[in-house]
């Protein structure tokens, strides 16, 4: 009998990752919470479980996707004993701390634990811009690189099962403070009736050539050095902020998705300095542990 | 006498413009506050004046390039009547209402006002990365396309002296959301110990490919369709975000930085719309009015 790989959750993210499985000849077992999703799967050749005790008969291999960290200790916890010796890869989005307590629960219990934080959305899996992070067994991760691979880039992070969580939702503050920000500033041409894709049309390829400031940040932050050449002022940084928050109120729109950061810097100028590089707000973000 | 321009305000920018003009072979008479920062256009054959009023003899155009709205007021109305009939380009960093302030006090002395944003450092000034956007008097453009060519792309957006200033600081806006969400990212994955360039390597491309996602955004915000197909909903991205805040908390680093971006999202759930596009935070931003 040909070893098949187990697929617990078939929301829109579980469907894909299986599907790429058995479009790619993988032997699969799949299980969902409701079963309505499963049927089309079954046509497709794939297995579709009654319960997660029968998904994981003859497996050596499970893949988890499903709503929370809660819902995969749910999920899990009956079926432990049989886990045992086993890889469970889990690709449901959960905390760093919620990866490394599931790695810690399954240690416990003999299994393998891989963790995986997925930067793509389904209808990209398997494409050129689909990535996956990957923390906790090393081996759990050399041995399955070829399922891996079938769902996007493969990356390994390290062997705390919770930096695959960390760099992903590290990389998510990012897109989502750009994403407020564009809106921001889409609503502020927007009160003089700019269209949104009028203004977007100079945003984006503006903030796409900006990214490559941040290479310079890294380096200024790793080196320490805040006050070396070429950098722009906490306190021309404060003035540019207040300025542009100015704008953006004198033309009725809120300031607040602005004003942490203008937080951070004025903090920084409190502090003492008012003539250090901008990237030291680095140094603010994490004095608060 | 051939006609000159003068640059009053020679600051590292205003240097830069100064330079820049001189460089293609404009006759230049330049004025600073305090007058240490002239004497190496001096010797580039620059004339510099010792008073505003020396300075706008004999002139037809006028570049003020100075620290804020108040000094370009101390400085032009002193020698409001020696501009009458002449042109005024404001490169000063100001506030929408601010250069529309300037204009109307312009106006009403005949001065000829255009108002310009620059998208630049000092150091790209003249270099292809520089763009200058330009509102108020079309016909000072026009005249003067030649000059601001020198500088950079331009590109004119009006006859409302507001709308570069606008344009400007609607852009930084974006800019520094994404620095910040930037910085708080480089923040959760050092508190582990990796180094900055280390998640910059991951983090840069990461952004530059999700401005991608914007025009989608400005699409769907000027169809205002949030219930159109692809978005990802308000309540998914409410989701999103808190688990990004508990990694970020517990991981030690403040999150502050996505605290307005979580509060945009919560008040379009309190009112219903959770099943609508993410998108729909612009009429959050916007509805403070």
């Amino acid at each position: 009998m040909t070893v098949s790989t187990t697929f617990l959750g078939l929301g829109a993210m579980g469907s894909a990752l299986a599907r790429t499985a058995s479009d790619a000849g993988h032997r699969i077992v799949c299980w969902n919470r409701t079963g309505h999703r499963a049927p089309s799967l079954g046509e497709q050749g794939a297995v579709i479980a009654d319960s997660v005790e029968q998904a994981i008969v003859g497996t050596r291999t499970v893949v988890v996707c499903l709503f929370d960290a809660t819902s995969v200790r749910q999920v899990l916890e009956p079926v432990a004993t049989g886990l045992s010796g086993r890889t469970v890869i889990n690709l449901t989005t959960t905390t760093p701390n919620q990866s490394r307590d599931l790695a810690r629960w399954a240690g416990e219990r003999d299994i393998d634990l891989l963790d995986g934080a997925i930067m793509a959305v389904p209808e990209t899996i398997g494409g050129p811009e689909s990535a996956i992070f990957y923390s906790g067994s090393a081996e759990g991760f050399a041995q399955h690189r070829q399922l891996l691979d079938l769902w996007g880039e493969s990356s390994y992070l390290g062997p705390d099962a919770g930096m695959a969580a960390l760099y992903d939702t590290a990389m998510l503050a990012g897109m989502y403070a750009m994403f407020a920000g564009f809106l921001h500033g889409a609503a502020m041409v927007g009160s003089e009736g700019v269209p949104a894709g009028e203004f977007v049309r100079r945003q984006a390829p503006f903030l796409a050539a900006m990214t490559e400031q941040l290479a310079d940040y890294a380096a200024t932050i790793d080196q320490q050095d805040y006050l070396g050449p070429g950098q722009q002022s906490l306190r021309f940084t404060e003035t540019a902020l207040s300025t542009v928050m100015q704008a953006s109120t004198g033309q009725g729109v809120t300031d607040e998705v602005l004003k942490p950061a203008h937080d951070l810097v004025r903090r920084q100028l409190a502090a003492g300095f008012g003539e250090h590089g901008t990237a030291r707000m680095f140094e603010e973000l994490r004095s608060v542990r």
